[in-house]
């Protein structure tokens, strides 16, 4: 199995990036390998700062466009065909590779996921997953970030997109979802939750628990929580930062006093580079997205999670999901 | 001026309520007095475990009717006119008091304030505001949850509401008003935030500072935060469970530190207890609303923040905002 990395992503690609995939392939069966793709001699230049890695297992393929923020995020598959997300998503969508991670700009591989791999029948839109950190485990927010204004059928969708993706990758035969939203009774909330409601109560296919509220997140009430893009992008950013907040304060008090604690073990829970990345789901292919930020230690996670997604062949199991076959090939 | 108590509002009333209110006397001018309103023989034997009070500035009056979880908010004032609630929403409404505080139901002091009070012409729904502590300082969320499937609009006087609180009740004479929204540019998420982009960047009369995302919130980019209240309940309701399961990982970690740490200092800037209740804005008349858990101290600063309300004639400023009269009293 090929796992396809784009080499440029990140603030420092390629070093992140590179020391990344070389951590991966430890963790990963020997018969996964990796491709960087990417500006060909950039990677060369990295890639001789460290110990050469096990034959045939780590590949570089030459990828010369830079996408810029300059470049609307639906012009790159046109406009720089060369580029690392663009050859990248090529690969899988070509077969060629089992699954795409990049720390890239988010609407550029969001869009060229989607202009390429395509949705799988029975999907509007792809949703961004997100893992969130909870004192019972970790949580799958979707949608993220990719859609606003959606609509019930919409959001139902995106239950089956979580429902699939907690059995496969986060190890739950009948994972809870919950349906975020301001109270606990079904007719409380706006038009879109409380229809969707409906949907969710009356599909055998699904263990719903109900409205989730904003406080029951972080208690596990659940292991899916369902939501519009809008409020799920809003929280997770509110999430990110409320972390940092509270730490950043912390560590300016614990900063006078004598004893030495290692806040950064505390709050790993907490540490989205745990998480691996959020999936994009509902395409016909594995495409996972990094914070452009990412350090090693995040892409190294991420890749692990594309490789186990395409192990368990979650596409298909999407598909089947929704009733339709899609077109991924069993790995 | 004299400030109205819901005396049966918390979990442990009237005990938190007796205490906030005899705690707030020694806060306030010597010319603002406190009606207690609930069950008389219940407050009386509270009011024997504290020193006898400075003569005229502790009233009850008695309410005798009880608001359980059983009522239907609205139908509150109908089916319980003798319970503390509407009893002391009457008063205001009818000029007795300038300013009503209650730790009850949410929505059945909410439903009865509009009821009783009614909104400022000018306003379609009142708005719930909510005081979130960030690194440089407060700033208000609204509608923290009173309305869902808000048009631009109505968004729009939330705006105005919120102009008017910050400066009446935070001190600031050009407050920074930001649309919650998923990207900075104007262009960016749902069709409510860019219709209401457009209404509140053409408005001379706000210093809107744009589009906020969820990250921004608690780096203090803005002193007031416009959403829905769908996405403002869920924040707001995430944010305190946030802050306390961080909070609660890290006691856990420090328990086995040999040094003392006093985390509540440390976190006292999180503290709701310090923000002094909810505000609903946009009635023709002072109601605040605070947590059912109230501790005495929130009791005690929520009668101070209602009293500042009162003080600064922020119901008329409100009206005069919106560009027309309200019929509160001048203080």
């Amino acid at each position: 199995m090929r796992i396809v990395l784009d080499a440029m992503g990140t603030d420092h690609a390629p070093s992140a990036e590179v020391e990344g995939a070389i951590g991966a392939l430890q963790d990963l069966d020997a018969d996964v390998d990796i491709v960087l793709v990417g500006d060909q001699s950039v990677i060369a230049r990295e890639l001789e700062r460290h110990p050469p890695v096990q034959t045939g297992r780590l590949h570089v393929r030459h990828a010369p466009d830079r996408v810029s923020a300059a470049d609307s995020p639906a012009s790159v598959l046109r406009k720089k065909p060369d580029s690392s997300i663009v050859v990248g998503l090529r690969m899988v969508q070509a077969g060629d590779a089992a699954a795409f991670v990049s720390a890239g700009s988010t609407g550029a591989v969001m869009a060229t996921s989607l202009f390429t791999l395509k949705t799988l029948p029975g999907v509007d839109r792809p949703a961004i997953g997100t893992i969130l950190p909870t004192a019972s485990g970790p949580c799958l927010l979707l949608d993220a970030g990719a859609n606003v204004d959606c609509k019930p059928h919409q959001l139902h969708q995106f239950a089956h997109l979580g429902h699939v993706y907690a059995q496969d990758l986060m190890g739950l035969s009948s994972p809870r979802i919950g349906l975020l939203n301001i109270g606990e009774e079904p007719e409380k909330g706006d038009e879109l939750s409380v229809e969707t409601h409906g949907l969710l109560a009356a599909d055998p296919a699904l263990s719903f628990v109900g409205n989730i509220e904003g406080r029951d997140i972080i208690l596990g009430a659940c292991d899916v929580v369902v939501c519009d893009g809008f409020v799920g992008n809003v929280l997770l950013k509110f999430y990110e930062s409320v972390a940092e907040f509270i730490i950043g304060l912390l560590k300016k008090e614990l900063s006078h006093t004598a004893e030495r604690i290692d806040l950064d073990e505390v709050f790993r829970v907490l540490d989205y580079t745990e998480t691996g990345g959020a999936p994009l789901l509902g395409l016909d292919g594995i495409s996972i997205i990094c914070h452009g930020e990412s350090p090693p230690r995040a892409i190294r996670n991420a890749i692990r999670a594309a490789a186990r997604a395409a192990r368990a062949n979650m596409v298909r199991h999407i598909a089947s999901e929704l009733g339709t076959p899609g077109t991924a090939p069993e790995v």
